[in-house]
């Protein structure tokens, strides 16, 4: 069947692309966060369709369609926020030195309103933003971090991860569809792509809790769950439609 | 037509529950974020479907799959998100509560490291910590905020968010479709679709940077350049794919 040239035409690039990434730092979380997310919207997707169309060529399309939609608005997306960030950090952080250059006593005043909060009082107040005023770096790095909230982002680290879950989702994603590709019928690929991505889910859901320091049994029926729902309603609602058409 | 009776009674339904999360507070960031990203996805989806299938009621069947799928991930999502923040909070605010009880002193050699960093001198260092450990509460939120990085998180805020990103997802996945409610063929509905979608994508954009204080002009042309790049990207592929099918 010529789906699985393409399958495997697919599986290549991928392959490839795994070695493009990987000199410029592909991050295990980014991938698994981009792999658990890419399973979930394709698959559902695709089981939406199952319940309403007759072939499994128009499901695999549209999962296509979607997965590049989906990796696109994804990494096109980070790429631009963490630009963004960036471009926010800078300008608050100008802000900053200029106010401690031109109204250094309304600043001393907000660092001591920080520490007036925790009961330190006014005598260590003041001694404080002495030694704080010192070294006008020093101080509005402190107020960055104290006052804003702010830490300098990483640019270079951002756009990597975007690119990273990019890939990563449309790895993710291409596994529900995968089975479409070796079945007849929408039904047929829907039962084993559901056995497959549910498998699935539960696998990446327990890394992606493990590496984002969640208890991963827990964070894997999350994971799980949100999938299974998504695909339920989204194979309910197709269906409902697809009559009414 | 029975499609514009479909889209009236959606509309309805929409604004039916516009009216239900008033009263938990929608905020007006969440409406806006959700509508924007709501918009993206389904547009393109659609216009990939468009140069592949022959049907508006397929790209219409798919688009309502897609819209339902991805509301439900990004509000279940969110909903579980706000629940493991907060769980994660509590863990180590008790442990937080743990390390000010049995460890004392390596927790005051944490808060003096802190303030070593910003050029305060030792003695000081001493004085902020003896003030600092009089309260065990002030001193564990201290740590919290300033060695941990963490704020309380606020889960109904949280979930209240989720709910109504997910619904906007809804609202302005539907923009872009209901062009195919109203046409003939996907050619003609991908032409309206896009105009459509083009000036709401550029709208959403730009009064999302306003809620989120980024420059609304630059803002409005990520947001669209997102949304485009996107759906032509889908259309080409799965176009492409569609070919060989």
């Amino acid at each position: 069947m010529i789906y699985k040239n393409i399958l495997s035409s697919l599986l290549s690039f991928l392959f490839i692309s795994t070695f493009f990434i990987q000199p410029v730092q592909a991050n295990k979380t980014d991938i698994v966060i981009g792999m658990a997310d890419g399973l979930t919207v394709p698959f559902a997707l695709a089981a939406g369709l199952s319940g309403a169309v007759q072939s499994n060529a128009i499901v695999i399309t549209a999962g296509i369609a979607e997965i590049v939609a989906g990796s696109i608005a994804m990494g096109l997306g980070g790429y631009l926020a963490g630009k963004t960030e960036q471009e926010h950090f800078q300008s608050e952080l100008n802000r900053e030195y200029e106010e401690v250059e031109n109204i250094p006593e309304k600043e001393k005043e907000e660092v001591k309103l920080i520490f007036s909060q925790y009961g330190i009082n006014e005598r260590t107040q003041n001694i404080i933003v002495d030694e704080l005023s010192n070294d006008k770096h020093k101080w509005v790095d402190f107020m960055m971090k104290y006052e804003l909230g702010l830490e300098e982002p990483d640019v270079n680290r951002a756009m990597n991860s975007a690119a990273t879950i990019g890939i990563s989702y449309i790895v993710g994603g291409l596994i529900p569809l995968s089975a479409y590709f070796f079945t007849r019928t929408p039904f047929q690929g829907l039962l084993i792509s559901a056995l497959l991505t549910v498998i699935c889910l539960f696998l990446f859901g327990y890394f992606k809790s493990k590496v984002t320091g969640q208890p991963p049994l827990k964070g894997a029926m999350k994971v799980t769950l949100i999938g299974v729902t998504a695909a339920a309603a989204a194979f309910l609602v197709a269906k409902a439609f697809n009559s009414v058409l």
